[in-house]
């Protein structure tokens, strides 16, 4: 179901960021705004049981599941910095994604896509044989990994065999460099920024950077996935009205439902 | 390779029980002798480098690779008793198989086997709910799940349409009721003693209870998988000799190479 | 501060019980209404930093800071059962109020007392060895255990030197026997319910048990310490009741101010 | 006990270094060459009960009794990077030395010192904010913290009253920067060597660095404490022979035994 690259605009989020008795995020509100989810692993949040239970709304929502793998940092929630050698880290990706990917197949739901999460995504960027050890350990899935626009991790994904799909942020902000940058103190991202920044960024590949100028995000015809965060106080509401501009945006451009 | 019960007699053994720094067991030398590995999955024992070490060693000396699934206990080896519901111990065995899959298939290993470990065997011999939740979570992955003899298991692996592959233990004793039952203290198990509990369980279907009681294992026709103790301080000698035994009988029934 | 039993009625609560970034109950909205604090220690719930905030936030609101030991589970919230030996209780119940302990002592703050949390309690009240096991590492540290009435416990404590204070619970019901029930499904227990709980059993020490009936609580001119769960949703308000209770029981009773 | 710093040269090593059922390290047969051990605290080793084991093997062999705390990491044994804030590395330290501590309470043995463990050790070397957050925690407990030569931590322990006891390696190497550095690929640091280094470090304060350059350690007339590896294959020959050359500059020094 998505072993390619997204048809059309689509809106994907972390989901399954419990563990245990603990809760996090509003998983049961904000399905029915998705395409896809991405499911943690248990090693940054996430255990066998809560995977499971987000497989199984997954499927009752029809949202395509896709696996989060993270740093082994519970207390840290995958968001520090450790050094782990490459080698170390691609059994740690093959570890994560492959017992979500059994959980999956006693479901009969398909794997969607690989998202590296927190600290193991900014890992990749920063440096070149992590993104190898990882994306290597992605190519045994035979599934897209998601990911924003980045010209080394393209080439190496074209290498390896491995489907690229380019992500769009809305609800934090973007560098002059087009990388994404938090959200500065006291500042409010809107539900209706959101949806602005969804529409256009769709129909004129165009954004605002931090600064407030304009900038093409360089997407051309291609339709992007848009990552919402989940652990936002208004991510419900952002997502309402992110789905309102996506499912516009795939009208416009005659993009076909699913 | 492996999807299917034995065709001759063999060992198996379990491998991959270090963590981190920590080791357990001779992996490297007992390798030569089994013809089939379990696995550790990282509740019990193993961590991911460790489990894709000890894959690649089983390349290395043609030896099968199967999954030593635990409970999530790693101070207590996954031996000490835990009340866990049986839909978590569901997720937790496909999350700790799926996670060894993906590692194999990387590796370009077929899986070969499932083996509960330790208290999760026993848990599922006590409890016939457990049981079906483990063997529920086993029929996902297509393979012959590792026990020994049990007439409830192994019509509930029928009814599942998962495997059952039959278990001789040479190196420890069997109760009158042909349950298995620890070593005494101070009783010694020779490497002789294995090679005579091996030969007699295959060509006379006869075994010797812990009060020196002759019985039938009711083995049959069938032939079964021996499994030894690698943290035990003779391993390397009760393999050899245990070997012997294995390849001797296998003659004697002509039973083919695999 | 509280190297002894209870002079006049108080309120108690488990506070600290988030985990890295998960939280779990009010703390800074609970804290100003209790007397004592039960901080979990890392092992059910906790982790180094939340236990560090935890302290500062009693010292900030002036309430006694004891330590909430629990079973290494934190998926379990340190409710299940686990078979651990009376020698590893032992050791764990040392090592998690000797960590809480040295955080109260960089804090200037003193410890209050020590109440096992949950599966850890339960074992103690089921198995004898367990209790002592607990109890002996209690007595190491000079406080008093908080713990339900319970003549065995009582026994135990006076043999090794550790002062015993007894607990009322006015959220959750008591069985004809005198033991904590769990409130039936459906079952609403009112902020009202806990007020006329706590007054009758501190000013006539009498309860209703689960089928209605009235008995004594036994606690005769002993001040208790009630405790709420802070778990519950109506924690807030049950806490806000039980205190105007608590302080009018103890003006009745001429107990004075701490 | 130890409460103060070295009177005499004295030898210390890291004990306790095993997790649930996995060893490392002959901690029996090392004891009785020790003066002091240095006792992992649960977070890259040991766990409660193989720490109160740990004391009492200590207790047995009259050898002092130190914290030796590390970074939250048992896979890697707390020697990979963790970026962890000092505020979060404060309440660990207290942690992790606050546990033991309570056990050494128990079992009546006065906590001799805390040496940081591996990368917590170089973290505070690199980081003079961890450097401080560290020895904040350290001087709760009053006693000495164990470190190499160090300008900044000896001003550091003295404007917080930590004593900072000095210490010597044998067995691995120094840079002619007077720093530690491990031992290079195929050399061999053989126990005579281990002899050599500690009596002209001791008579002579004279050492050889690694390019065979004399260099002075500036130990003065002051008594250091040696670290052995206890991971070192060779370690118990280490320490006999290290034993001899400490014995005799003690002699040779007129300082009294303890």
């Amino acid at each position: 179901m998505a072993t390619q690259l997204a048809t059309k605009y689509e809106i994907n989020a972390d989901m399954g960021e419990g563990f245990g008795r603990w809760k996090m995020g509003p998983d049961e509100e904000l399905m029915p705004f998705l395409d896809a989810a991405n499911i943690a692993c248990g090693f940054h949040a996430g255990d066998p049981s809560i995977m499971l239970k987000t497989i199984q709304l997954c499927k009752q929502h029809n949202v395509r599941a896709g696996a989060h793998p993270g740093l082994p940092d519970l207390i840290g929630f995958g968001r520090r910095k450790m050094d782990i050698s490459p080698r170390d880290l691609h059994a740690i990706v093959l570890y994560q994604v492959g017992a979500l990917k059994a959980m999956l197949d006693a479901e009969g739901v398909p794997l969607s896509h690989i998202k590296p999460h927190g600290e193991l995504y900014f890992y990749m960027q920063r440096d070149p044989t992590i993104m190898r050890a990882v994306l290597e350990a992605v190519s045994v899935f035979k599934v897209p990994v998601y990911a924003c626009k980045n010209p080394l991790q393209a080439a190496m994904c074209e290498e390896l065999g491995v489907l690229f799909q380019e992500e769009l942020y809305v609800d934090i902000n973007y560098s002059p460099e087009g990388t994404i940058v938090p959200v500065k103190p006291g500042e409010q991202i809107t539900p209706d920024m959101c949806y602005e920044r969804a529409r256009s960024a769709a129909l004129e590949d165009r954004g605002i950077d931090v600064n407030g100028d304009a900038f093409r995000y360089g997407f051309g015809e291609r339709p992007f996935s848009i990552c919402l965060h989940s652990d936002m106080p208004a991510v419900l509401e952002n997502a309402r009205r992110t789905r309102e501009a996506v499912d516009q945006a795939n009208k416009a451009r005659s993009f076909s439902a699913p």
